[in-house]
C-alpha cells in the first residue's frame, strides 16, 4: 500500500488527505514531524516538506501540488463528472490557482506562523529555535485571517464551490488550512456566515472525519472542533 | 494576442518567456512592477505577483505553474517528443517537483531576497520599506547559493537534462531563476563546471536570447551576463 508522511499541522497534509479520501485511494498514514528535518525525511524529499507519497513502486511523490496532479492523472480522470480537478483548461487552471492561494498564500500568510508559533516552538528545544510565542508574529497572522475570512466568504457566496459549480480540489485545499485554524480555534465564524456555511458542507463528509478525530500532543482543539454544527 | 504581464527580475515571469519561446507560443509582453501592488494588478491577480498571462478570451491566468500547466494541456500536448512536461506520470511528478524546487524553495531561499534587497529596495521611497540593501539578508542568501548550485550541479552531472533524458520544464525552471542570479553577478560558475555546461546549453537555445537581452533599471548586469561563451 502506497505511504503517506504527512503530519496532522500541516496544511498540506490534510489536503492530500481530503483528496484521498473522496477518491477512495487507501494510504498507510506516517506521522512525520517535518519541521526536526530527519535525515530519513530528507533523502527521500530534499525540500525537507510533508507530504510525500511513496508509491508502491518506491516513487516518492513529494509536495501537496504535485501528489494532487499525479492522483488526478491516474484516478481521477476516470471520475467522470466527480473529478476534482475539472477538464475544462480555464476551469483548471482557477481550481489550481486557489490551490496555490490557500496552500502557498494563505500558509504563508497565516496558518504556517500560527502553527510555528502555537504548535512546533513551544515542543522543540530553544537551541534549535523553540520557545514560546512571538506575540507580534502572533498579532501580524491573526490580522491577516480576517482577509484571507473575507476572500473565501466572497467566493463562498458568489459560487456553488469555491473554483465553480462542482467540490474541486479547490474547496479541499481551503478547507484543509481552515481545519488547521479552527483547531487552534482562530476562527471567528459569527463574522462569516456564507465561509460557514461552506465549511460546514466540507465538514460533514466522510472523507473529512479522519481529520476531526486529529489530536496534536501537548494542544488540545477548540471544543467545537469536531462539532457538525458548530 | 494573449498578454503577458511580467518583469525582468521575476524569475517565475522568466520561466513562462523561456516556456512561450520554446513552444512557439507569440504573447504581447507588459512589464509590471509588481512590488507597487497596482490595483490593476490586485484586480487581475489578487495575489499580487507576476507573471499573469491574460489569455484571448480575457481569462487571467495567474502563476507560473498554473501558465505552464495550462499552455502544456492546450499546446505542449501536441509537441510529442519534444513535450516539455512529459507524459509518464512519474517523470511529471520530478519534473514538477523541480519546477517549485527552482521557483518556490531556491526563490525564497536566494532569488527573491537578492533582488528584493539589491534592485527593489534601492527604487523604492523610505516610507514603503526601501533602502540600502541589508547585509544580513544579502549574507544569508549567498550561502544558500551555494546550496543550491550544489543540488544544480549534482542534478546536472547525473541526468542528460536536470529531470530525465529529455529537455523539460525543470530546465527552464532552474535555468529562469540562474539568469536572474547571474544577471545581479551572484554565481561563481568556476566552482560549479557541471551546472555551467548545463547552464551554457540552455544559454545557447534561441528561446534565452531575449532574457539576454534584459536590463533592469539603475542596475547593469555583470559584463558575462550575455556572453555564451562565460
Amino acid at each position: 500500500m502506497p505511504e503517506l508522511l504527512h503530519h496532522p499541522v500541516s496544511a498540506a497534509s490534510r489536503f492530500i488527505r481530503l483528496v484521498a479520501g473522496e477518491i477512495g485511494f487507501a494510504t498507510e498514514m506516517v506521522e512525520e514531524p517535518y519541521w526536526q528535518r530527519r535525515p530519513e525525511l530528507l533523502s527521500i524529499n530534499p525540500a525537507g516538506q510533508v507530504p510525500v507519497l511513496v508509491a508502491d513502486n518506491g516513487y516518492a511523490l513529494c509536495g501537496a501540488t504535485i501528489i494532487a496532479e499525479y492522483l488526478d492523472e491516474v484516478h481521477g480522470v476516470f471520475k467522470r463528472d466527480k473529478r476534482l480537478l475539472p477538464g475544462d483548461p480555464y476551469a483548471r487552471a482557477e481550481t489550481r490557482r486557489l490551490i496555490a492561494w490557500f496552500l502557498d498564500k494563505m500558509e504563508h500568510d497565516v496558518t504556517a506562523p500560527l502553527v510555528r508559533e502555537r504548535i512546533i516552538k513551544p515542543q522543540m528545544p530553544s537551541n534549535r529555535g523553540g520557545g514560546s510565542p512571538d506575540s507580534k508574529v502572533l498579532r501580524i497572522a491573526r490580522a491577516n485571517i480576517r482577509q484571507h475570512m473575507k476572500y473565501l466568504s466572497w467566493l463562498a457566496a458568489s459560487r456553488p464551490w469555491l473554483a465553480g459549480e462542482t467540490l474541486s480540489y479547490a474547496d479541499l485545499a481551503a478547507a484543509a488550512g481552515l481545519s488547521v485554524l479552527d483547531y487552534l480555534g482562530e476562527i471567528d465564524w459569527a463574522e462569516q456566515p456564507h465561509a460557514k456555511d461552506w465549511y460546514q458542507r466540507l465538514k460533514s463528509r466522510p472523507a473529512f472525519r479522519p481529520l476531526l478525530a486529529d489530536r496534536v500532543r501537548a494542544l488540545a482543539p477548540v471544543a467545537h472542533y469536531a462539532d457538525l454544527d458548530f
